[in-house]
Protein backbone atom coordinates (compact mmCIF):
# COMPACT_ATOMS: atom_id res chain seq x y z
CA UNK A 1 0.00 0.00 0.00
CA UNK A 2 1.23 3.55 -0.64
CA UNK A 3 0.64 6.35 1.87
CA UNK A 4 1.06 10.10 1.15
CA UNK A 5 2.62 11.95 4.05
CA UNK A 6 2.38 15.69 4.84
CA UNK A 7 5.07 17.37 6.34
CA UNK A 8 5.95 20.84 8.19
CA UNK A 9 9.45 21.87 8.74
CA UNK A 10 11.79 24.35 9.75
CA UNK A 11 14.77 23.71 7.56
CA UNK A 12 17.21 25.90 10.00
CA UNK A 13 18.91 22.96 11.68
CA UNK A 14 19.24 20.55 8.67
CA UNK A 15 21.15 19.83 5.69
CA UNK A 16 18.37 20.07 3.56
CA UNK A 17 15.77 17.18 2.87
CA UNK A 18 17.54 14.21 1.43
CA UNK A 19 19.33 11.55 3.30
CA UNK A 20 23.47 12.14 3.64
CA UNK A 21 25.01 9.58 6.01
CA UNK A 22 26.45 10.98 8.82
CA UNK A 23 24.40 14.63 8.36
CA UNK A 24 20.75 15.35 10.46
CA UNK A 25 18.31 15.48 7.20
CA UNK A 26 14.64 15.66 6.94
CA UNK A 27 14.39 12.78 5.21
CA UNK A 28 16.96 11.28 7.20
CA UNK A 29 14.54 11.58 10.30
CA UNK A 30 11.68 11.00 8.76
CA UNK A 31 12.94 7.46 7.64
CA UNK A 32 13.89 6.60 11.12
CA UNK A 33 11.47 7.36 12.42
CA UNK A 34 8.90 5.16 10.07
CA UNK A 35 11.21 2.67 10.23
CA UNK A 36 10.73 2.68 14.50
CA UNK A 37 7.06 2.94 13.77
CA UNK A 38 6.36 -0.12 11.14
CA UNK A 39 9.40 -1.82 11.83
CA UNK A 40 10.22 -1.96 8.72
CA UNK A 41 12.92 0.16 5.74
CA UNK A 42 11.17 1.89 3.50
CA UNK A 43 11.96 4.44 0.56
CA UNK A 44 10.41 7.86 0.68
CA UNK A 45 9.89 9.72 -2.29
CA UNK A 46 9.49 13.90 -2.09
CA UNK A 47 7.82 16.07 -3.97
CA UNK A 48 10.85 18.41 -3.95
CA UNK A 49 13.68 17.94 -2.40
CA UNK A 50 14.40 21.23 -0.21
CA UNK A 51 17.49 22.67 0.27
CA UNK A 52 19.61 23.13 3.48
CA UNK A 53 17.97 25.52 5.21
CA UNK A 54 14.48 25.67 3.29
CA UNK A 55 11.08 25.32 5.54
CA UNK A 56 8.39 23.13 4.34
CA UNK A 57 4.39 23.86 5.34
CA UNK A 58 2.98 21.20 2.92
CA UNK A 59 5.97 18.83 1.62
CA UNK A 60 4.74 15.80 0.20
CA UNK A 61 6.14 12.13 0.59
CA UNK A 62 4.95 8.81 -1.05
CA UNK A 63 6.37 6.23 1.40
CA UNK A 64 5.26 2.33 0.15
CA UNK A 65 4.45 0.06 3.50
CA UNK A 66 3.35 -3.42 3.52
CA UNK A 67 0.68 -3.95 6.66
CA UNK A 68 -1.62 -1.37 6.90
CA UNK A 69 -1.24 0.64 9.63
CA UNK A 70 -3.75 2.50 11.29
CA UNK A 71 -3.46 5.94 10.19
CA UNK A 72 -3.88 8.36 13.00
CA UNK A 73 -1.73 6.05 15.07
CA UNK A 74 0.87 5.94 12.75
CA UNK A 75 0.68 9.72 12.19
CA UNK A 76 0.47 10.78 16.60
CA UNK A 77 3.38 7.75 16.71
CA UNK A 78 5.41 9.55 13.71
CA UNK A 79 4.50 13.05 15.29
CA UNK A 80 6.12 11.92 19.25
CA UNK A 81 9.65 10.64 17.97
CA UNK A 82 10.20 13.34 15.13
CA UNK A 83 12.05 16.28 16.27
CA UNK A 84 10.40 19.29 17.18
CA UNK A 85 10.95 21.03 14.35
CA UNK A 86 9.33 18.79 11.85
CA UNK A 87 5.63 17.77 11.59
CA UNK A 88 3.35 15.23 9.93
CA UNK A 89 0.28 17.65 9.49
CA UNK A 90 -1.62 14.52 7.04
CA UNK A 91 -1.52 11.23 6.58
CA UNK A 92 -3.88 9.34 3.99
CA UNK A 93 -3.67 5.81 1.71
CA UNK A 94 -3.29 6.66 -1.94
CA UNK A 95 -3.75 4.82 -5.01
CA UNK A 96 -0.83 2.32 -6.01
CA UNK A 97 -0.03 4.50 -8.97
CA UNK A 98 0.61 7.62 -7.16
CA UNK A 99 4.08 9.09 -7.23
CA UNK A 100 4.98 12.37 -4.87
CA UNK A 101 6.74 13.50 -7.80
CA UNK A 102 5.29 12.73 -10.91
CA UNK A 103 1.46 12.80 -9.85
CA UNK A 104 2.02 16.42 -9.10
CA UNK A 105 0.34 18.88 -11.32
CA UNK A 106 0.81 22.31 -9.49
CA UNK A 107 3.33 23.31 -6.52
CA UNK A 108 3.21 26.13 -4.37
CA UNK A 109 6.16 28.53 -2.89
CA UNK A 110 6.72 31.10 -1.08
CA UNK A 111 9.73 33.54 -0.60
CA UNK A 112 9.94 36.08 2.51
CA UNK A 113 12.66 38.62 2.36
CA UNK A 114 12.18 41.25 5.42
CA UNK A 115 13.32 44.40 3.74
CA UNK A 116 14.55 46.93 6.30
CA UNK A 117 17.63 48.77 7.38
CA UNK A 118 18.15 46.27 10.65
CA UNK A 119 18.77 42.70 10.43
CA UNK A 120 15.90 40.13 10.97
CA UNK A 121 15.46 39.27 15.01
CA UNK A 122 11.88 37.03 15.08
CA UNK A 123 12.67 36.35 11.17
CA UNK A 124 16.47 34.99 11.50
CA UNK A 125 16.80 32.18 9.40
CA UNK A 126 13.60 32.41 7.80
CA UNK A 127 13.42 35.37 5.73
CA UNK A 128 16.38 37.19 3.45
CA UNK A 129 17.38 40.16 4.62
CA UNK A 130 17.58 43.12 2.22
CA UNK A 131 18.87 46.27 3.38
CA UNK A 132 18.22 49.11 0.40
CA UNK A 133 14.36 49.75 -0.30
CA UNK A 134 13.25 47.27 -3.11
CA UNK A 135 11.29 48.74 -5.80
CA UNK A 136 7.89 46.92 -5.85
CA UNK A 137 6.29 48.33 -8.84
CA UNK A 138 9.46 47.58 -11.12
CA UNK A 139 9.68 44.01 -9.07
CA UNK A 140 6.45 43.43 -10.13
CA UNK A 141 6.80 44.44 -13.63
CA UNK A 142 9.27 41.72 -14.01
CA UNK A 143 7.16 38.96 -12.30
CA UNK A 144 4.17 39.77 -14.43
CA UNK A 145 6.61 39.37 -17.49
CA UNK A 146 7.74 36.16 -16.72
CA UNK A 147 4.55 34.31 -15.98
CA UNK A 148 3.08 32.07 -18.63
CA UNK A 149 4.73 28.87 -20.43
CA UNK A 150 8.58 29.66 -21.20
CA UNK A 151 11.78 28.00 -21.56
CA UNK A 152 13.18 28.99 -17.71
CA UNK A 153 16.48 27.00 -18.40
CA UNK A 154 18.32 30.54 -17.38
CA UNK A 155 16.42 30.09 -14.28
CA UNK A 156 17.54 26.31 -12.81
CA UNK A 157 18.03 22.92 -14.14
CA UNK A 158 15.49 20.32 -14.90
CA UNK A 159 16.30 16.85 -12.30
CA UNK A 160 16.66 14.24 -15.57
CA UNK A 161 18.80 17.13 -17.83
CA UNK A 162 15.13 17.51 -20.13
CA UNK A 163 12.73 20.19 -21.28
CA UNK A 164 13.14 23.71 -18.89
CA UNK A 165 10.32 24.84 -20.45
CA UNK A 166 7.47 25.24 -17.56
CA UNK A 167 4.22 27.21 -16.75
CA UNK A 168 4.73 29.59 -14.37
CA UNK A 169 0.79 30.36 -13.64
CA UNK A 170 1.31 32.91 -10.81
CA UNK A 171 4.21 35.34 -9.54
CA UNK A 172 2.76 37.83 -6.84
CA UNK A 173 4.71 40.05 -5.02
CA UNK A 174 2.83 41.31 -1.60
CA UNK A 175 3.71 43.32 0.69
CA UNK A 176 3.38 41.07 4.59
CA UNK A 177 3.99 44.04 6.85
CA UNK A 178 5.14 47.40 6.30
CA UNK A 179 6.07 50.13 8.75
CA UNK A 180 8.52 52.52 9.83
CA UNK A 181 11.07 50.27 9.84
CA UNK A 182 10.81 48.37 6.55
CA UNK A 183 8.55 45.48 5.03
CA UNK A 184 8.04 42.36 4.70
CA UNK A 185 7.46 40.95 1.56
CA UNK A 186 6.32 37.72 0.07
CA UNK A 187 7.12 36.34 -3.00
CA UNK A 188 4.13 33.60 -3.92
CA UNK A 189 5.20 31.19 -6.98
CA UNK A 190 2.64 28.58 -8.36
CA UNK A 191 3.79 26.59 -11.34
CA UNK A 192 3.36 23.01 -12.84
CA UNK A 193 6.61 22.12 -11.95
CA UNK A 194 9.73 23.61 -10.58
CA UNK A 195 13.47 23.40 -11.97
CA UNK A 196 15.47 22.96 -9.61
CA UNK A 197 16.79 26.15 -7.58
CA UNK A 198 13.80 28.49 -10.18
CA UNK A 199 12.58 30.00 -6.92
CA UNK A 200 15.76 31.13 -5.49
CA UNK A 201 17.01 32.49 -9.03
CA UNK A 202 13.83 34.33 -9.51
CA UNK A 203 13.83 35.96 -6.59
CA UNK A 204 17.15 36.76 -6.74
CA UNK A 205 16.72 38.52 -10.52
CA UNK A 206 13.60 40.33 -9.18
CA UNK A 207 15.41 41.49 -6.06
CA UNK A 208 18.16 42.89 -8.48
CA UNK A 209 15.44 44.70 -10.25
CA UNK A 210 14.18 45.66 -6.85
CA UNK A 211 17.47 47.47 -6.58
CA UNK A 212 17.91 48.93 -9.68
CA UNK A 213 20.73 46.63 -10.58
CA UNK A 214 18.87 45.40 -13.68
CA UNK A 215 15.87 46.37 -15.35
CA UNK A 216 12.73 45.37 -15.27
CA UNK A 217 12.83 44.75 -19.31
CA UNK A 218 14.99 41.47 -18.56
CA UNK A 219 12.18 39.85 -17.60
CA UNK A 220 10.44 39.85 -20.69
CA UNK A 221 13.87 39.09 -22.81
CA UNK A 222 14.27 35.69 -20.58
CA UNK A 223 10.95 34.98 -20.85
CA UNK A 224 11.19 34.96 -24.93
CA UNK A 225 14.24 33.01 -24.57
CA UNK A 226 16.83 35.43 -24.87
CA UNK A 227 20.59 34.93 -22.78
CA UNK A 228 20.23 37.70 -19.93
CA UNK A 229 22.75 37.86 -17.47
CA UNK A 230 22.78 35.45 -14.84
CA UNK A 231 20.77 36.46 -11.47
CA UNK A 232 22.24 36.39 -7.69
CA UNK A 233 20.64 32.86 -5.94
CA UNK A 234 18.82 34.17 -2.93
CA UNK A 235 19.10 32.29 0.17
CA UNK A 236 17.57 29.11 0.80
CA UNK A 237 16.54 30.23 4.21
CA UNK A 238 13.91 32.84 2.89
CA UNK A 239 12.09 29.41 0.73
CA UNK A 240 8.95 27.82 2.02
CA UNK A 241 7.52 24.79 0.00
CA UNK A 242 3.86 25.27 0.65
CA UNK A 243 1.50 22.94 -1.27
CA UNK A 244 1.56 19.85 -3.69
CA UNK A 245 -1.65 19.52 -6.09
CA UNK A 246 -2.48 16.38 -7.02
CA UNK A 247 -5.68 15.20 -9.58
CA UNK A 248 -8.39 13.81 -7.64
CA UNK A 249 -7.56 9.92 -8.42
CA UNK A 250 -4.00 10.24 -8.14
CA UNK B 1 20.61 63.06 27.29
CA UNK B 2 17.82 59.99 27.32
CA UNK B 3 17.21 58.08 24.20
CA UNK B 4 14.76 55.42 23.24
CA UNK B 5 15.59 52.08 21.80
CA UNK B 6 12.93 50.20 19.86
CA UNK B 7 14.01 46.22 20.36
CA UNK B 8 12.61 43.20 18.33
CA UNK B 9 13.21 40.26 19.71
CA UNK B 10 12.70 35.89 19.80
CA UNK B 11 12.31 34.63 23.77
CA UNK B 12 12.54 31.55 23.35
CA UNK B 13 16.15 31.58 24.63
CA UNK B 14 15.67 33.97 27.32
CA UNK B 15 14.50 34.58 31.01
CA UNK B 16 12.56 37.10 30.40
CA UNK B 17 13.20 40.54 29.84
CA UNK B 18 14.25 41.64 33.64
CA UNK B 19 18.01 41.10 33.83
CA UNK B 20 18.79 38.39 36.87
CA UNK B 21 21.99 36.79 38.04
CA UNK B 22 23.56 34.01 36.04
CA UNK B 23 20.43 33.87 33.33
CA UNK B 24 20.81 34.68 29.95
CA UNK B 25 18.22 37.69 29.63
CA UNK B 26 17.17 40.09 26.92
CA UNK B 27 18.18 43.06 29.49
CA UNK B 28 21.22 41.48 30.34
CA UNK B 29 22.65 41.20 26.92
CA UNK B 30 21.12 44.73 25.71
CA UNK B 31 22.49 46.21 29.31
CA UNK B 32 26.42 44.91 28.16
CA UNK B 33 26.07 45.89 24.69
CA UNK B 34 25.01 48.85 25.60
CA UNK B 35 28.65 49.38 27.80
CA UNK B 36 30.66 47.77 26.00
CA UNK B 37 29.64 50.43 22.85
CA UNK B 38 29.45 53.87 25.23
CA UNK B 39 31.87 52.54 28.05
CA UNK B 40 29.43 53.52 30.81
CA UNK B 41 27.29 51.67 32.95
CA UNK B 42 23.41 52.57 32.39
CA UNK B 43 20.18 51.64 33.55
CA UNK B 44 17.45 50.60 31.33
CA UNK B 45 13.77 51.08 31.52
CA UNK B 46 11.68 48.93 29.41
CA UNK B 47 8.08 49.75 28.76
CA UNK B 48 6.82 46.48 29.76
CA UNK B 49 8.63 43.24 31.35
CA UNK B 50 8.57 40.69 29.03
CA UNK B 51 7.98 37.02 30.34
CA UNK B 52 10.33 33.96 29.53
CA UNK B 53 9.57 32.70 25.88
CA UNK B 54 7.99 35.91 25.31
CA UNK B 55 8.55 37.81 22.52
CA UNK B 56 8.60 41.12 21.01
CA UNK B 57 8.02 43.26 17.73
CA UNK B 58 8.83 46.60 19.25
CA UNK B 59 9.54 46.31 23.19
CA UNK B 60 10.62 50.05 23.73
CA UNK B 61 13.58 50.92 25.86
CA UNK B 62 14.48 54.16 27.66
CA UNK B 63 18.05 54.89 28.11
CA UNK B 64 20.13 57.70 29.59
CA UNK B 65 23.96 58.45 28.61
CA UNK B 66 26.04 60.65 29.14
CA UNK B 67 27.57 61.23 26.13
CA UNK B 68 25.52 62.20 22.98
CA UNK B 69 26.25 59.15 20.11
CA UNK B 70 26.13 59.12 16.94
CA UNK B 71 22.64 57.44 16.69
CA UNK B 72 23.13 55.35 13.18
CA UNK B 73 26.72 54.25 14.60
CA UNK B 74 25.34 53.62 17.91
CA UNK B 75 22.26 51.24 16.77
CA UNK B 76 24.80 49.73 13.73
CA UNK B 77 27.11 48.99 16.78
CA UNK B 78 24.69 47.41 19.02
CA UNK B 79 23.20 45.17 16.34
CA UNK B 80 26.99 43.78 15.56
CA UNK B 81 27.50 43.15 19.78
CA UNK B 82 23.86 41.72 20.16
CA UNK B 83 23.01 37.95 19.72
CA UNK B 84 20.85 37.04 16.69
CA UNK B 85 17.57 36.67 18.64
CA UNK B 86 17.61 40.78 19.42
CA UNK B 87 17.40 43.36 17.17
CA UNK B 88 17.42 47.16 17.62
CA UNK B 89 14.97 48.41 14.96
CA UNK B 90 15.02 51.98 16.04
CA UNK B 91 17.64 54.77 17.81
CA UNK B 92 16.46 57.89 18.37
CA UNK B 93 16.70 61.08 21.33
CA UNK B 94 13.64 61.56 23.17
CA UNK B 95 12.71 64.37 25.73
CA UNK B 96 14.41 64.29 28.89
CA UNK B 97 10.86 63.65 30.89
CA UNK B 98 10.44 60.59 28.44
CA UNK B 99 9.88 57.42 30.65
CA UNK B 100 9.57 54.33 28.89
CA UNK B 101 6.83 52.78 30.98
CA UNK B 102 5.20 56.04 32.52
CA UNK B 103 4.85 58.16 29.16
CA UNK B 104 3.28 54.67 27.38
CA UNK B 105 -0.36 56.38 26.20
CA UNK B 106 -1.17 52.92 24.28
CA UNK B 107 0.22 49.06 23.81
CA UNK B 108 -0.57 46.33 21.46
CA UNK B 109 -0.24 42.79 21.96
CA UNK B 110 -1.01 39.87 19.78
CA UNK B 111 -0.87 36.53 21.04
CA UNK B 112 -0.49 33.30 18.37
CA UNK B 113 -2.96 30.21 19.15
CA UNK B 114 -1.84 27.05 16.40
CA UNK B 115 -5.24 25.64 16.58
CA UNK B 116 -4.88 22.23 15.01
CA UNK B 117 -4.69 17.96 16.09
CA UNK B 118 -0.84 18.25 15.23
CA UNK B 119 1.82 19.81 17.06
CA UNK B 120 3.54 23.00 15.68
CA UNK B 121 6.69 22.60 13.37
CA UNK B 122 7.17 25.98 12.18
CA UNK B 123 5.82 27.98 14.64
CA UNK B 124 6.99 25.75 17.84
CA UNK B 125 7.74 28.16 20.23
CA UNK B 126 5.90 30.58 18.60
CA UNK B 127 2.65 29.88 19.22
CA UNK B 128 0.28 28.03 22.05
CA UNK B 129 -1.01 24.19 20.55
CA UNK B 130 -4.46 24.33 21.18
CA UNK B 131 -5.44 20.66 19.91
CA UNK B 132 -9.48 21.27 19.66
CA UNK B 133 -11.14 22.95 17.31
CA UNK B 134 -11.92 26.83 19.19
CA UNK B 135 -15.60 28.06 18.96
CA UNK B 136 -14.20 31.83 17.36
CA UNK B 137 -18.11 33.14 17.67
CA UNK B 138 -18.29 32.47 21.40
CA UNK B 139 -14.90 33.79 22.09
CA UNK B 140 -15.34 37.04 19.99
CA UNK B 141 -18.63 37.34 22.10
CA UNK B 142 -16.48 37.06 25.18
CA UNK B 143 -13.90 39.54 23.71
CA UNK B 144 -16.24 41.97 23.01
CA UNK B 145 -18.12 42.18 26.74
CA UNK B 146 -14.65 42.02 27.99
CA UNK B 147 -13.52 45.65 25.80
CA UNK B 148 -14.06 49.04 27.14
CA UNK B 149 -12.77 50.19 30.48
CA UNK B 150 -13.25 47.71 33.66
CA UNK B 151 -11.31 46.71 36.56
CA UNK B 152 -9.94 43.63 35.24
CA UNK B 153 -7.82 42.30 38.75
CA UNK B 154 -9.10 39.19 38.19
CA UNK B 155 -7.21 38.81 34.90
CA UNK B 156 -4.15 39.98 36.30
CA UNK B 157 -2.27 42.30 39.24
CA UNK B 158 -0.62 45.76 38.76
CA UNK B 159 2.98 46.48 39.19
CA UNK B 160 2.48 48.73 42.26
CA UNK B 161 -0.43 47.14 43.49
CA UNK B 162 -2.73 50.10 42.84
CA UNK B 163 -5.71 50.35 40.34
CA UNK B 164 -6.80 47.46 38.46
CA UNK B 165 -9.10 49.40 36.03
CA UNK B 166 -7.76 49.63 32.52
CA UNK B 167 -9.38 50.63 29.17
CA UNK B 168 -9.09 47.47 26.73
CA UNK B 169 -9.47 49.42 23.79
CA UNK B 170 -9.50 46.46 21.35
CA UNK B 171 -9.92 42.88 21.68
CA UNK B 172 -9.76 41.11 18.19
CA UNK B 173 -9.98 37.59 17.05
CA UNK B 174 -8.22 37.09 13.74
CA UNK B 175 -7.99 33.53 11.35
CA UNK B 176 -4.55 34.19 9.85
CA UNK B 177 -4.29 31.14 8.07
CA UNK B 178 -7.15 28.04 7.83
CA UNK B 179 -6.80 24.83 5.94
CA UNK B 180 -7.73 21.41 6.25
CA UNK B 181 -5.14 20.54 8.93
CA UNK B 182 -6.31 23.88 11.23
CA UNK B 183 -6.06 27.21 11.58
CA UNK B 184 -3.72 29.91 13.11
CA UNK B 185 -5.56 32.25 15.37
CA UNK B 186 -4.29 35.57 16.05
CA UNK B 187 -5.37 37.81 19.15
CA UNK B 188 -5.04 41.78 18.78
CA UNK B 189 -4.60 43.41 22.12
CA UNK B 190 -4.78 47.02 22.79
CA UNK B 191 -5.18 48.93 25.96
CA UNK B 192 -3.36 51.85 27.54
CA UNK B 193 -1.99 49.96 29.88
CA UNK B 194 -1.94 45.88 31.27
CA UNK B 195 -1.81 44.37 34.04
CA UNK B 196 0.67 41.70 35.02
CA UNK B 197 0.10 38.66 33.17
CA UNK B 198 -3.30 40.00 31.28
CA UNK B 199 -2.80 39.01 27.56
CA UNK B 200 -2.23 35.56 29.01
CA UNK B 201 -5.05 34.81 31.65
CA UNK B 202 -7.61 36.82 28.68
CA UNK B 203 -6.27 34.69 26.82
CA UNK B 204 -6.33 30.90 28.79
CA UNK B 205 -10.24 32.61 29.39
CA UNK B 206 -11.24 33.18 26.20
CA UNK B 207 -9.45 29.85 25.17
CA UNK B 208 -11.91 28.28 27.15
CA UNK B 209 -15.09 29.84 26.29
CA UNK B 210 -13.92 28.36 22.77
CA UNK B 211 -13.16 25.23 24.25
CA UNK B 212 -17.02 25.62 25.67
CA UNK B 213 -15.23 24.67 29.20
CA UNK B 214 -16.60 27.71 29.89
CA UNK B 215 -19.92 30.33 29.18
CA UNK B 216 -19.67 33.67 27.13
CA UNK B 217 -21.91 35.21 29.20
CA UNK B 218 -18.70 34.72 32.43
CA UNK B 219 -16.90 37.85 30.20
CA UNK B 220 -20.13 40.01 30.87
CA UNK B 221 -19.99 39.38 34.75
CA UNK B 222 -16.45 39.63 34.89
CA UNK B 223 -16.30 43.02 32.99
CA UNK B 224 -19.28 44.15 35.60
CA UNK B 225 -16.63 43.09 38.61
CA UNK B 226 -18.25 39.86 39.53
CA UNK B 227 -16.03 37.44 40.74
CA UNK B 228 -15.79 34.23 38.09
CA UNK B 229 -13.62 30.85 38.93
CA UNK B 230 -9.83 31.87 38.00
CA UNK B 231 -8.84 31.56 34.05
CA UNK B 232 -5.78 29.19 33.00
CA UNK B 233 -3.06 31.14 31.76
CA UNK B 234 -2.06 30.41 28.28
CA UNK B 235 1.85 30.42 28.11
CA UNK B 236 4.00 32.60 27.27
CA UNK B 237 5.35 31.64 23.88
CA UNK B 238 2.41 32.46 21.96
CA UNK B 239 2.79 36.21 23.26
CA UNK B 240 3.97 39.44 21.07
CA UNK B 241 4.44 42.29 22.42
CA UNK B 242 3.82 44.82 19.08
CA UNK B 243 4.23 48.25 20.06
CA UNK B 244 3.90 50.82 22.41
CA UNK B 245 2.41 54.47 21.92
CA UNK B 246 3.86 57.25 23.24
CA UNK B 247 2.34 61.12 23.15
CA UNK B 248 3.75 63.51 20.22
CA UNK B 249 6.32 65.22 22.77
CA UNK B 250 7.01 62.60 25.25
Amino acid sequence: MIYKLTLEYDGSGFHGWQAQPGRRTVEGEVRRALEVVTRQRSRLVAAGRTDAGAHALGQVVGVALELAPDLKRLQRSLNGLLPPEIAVVGVEEVAPTFHARFSARRRHYRYLVENRGVRPALLQGRAWHVRPTLDRTAMRAAASALTGRHDLGQFGKDPAGRSTVRSLERLEIRRVRGDADGDLIAFHFTADAFLYGMVRRMVGFLAEVGLGLRDSGEAALAAAGETIRPARVAPACGLYQLRVEYPEVA
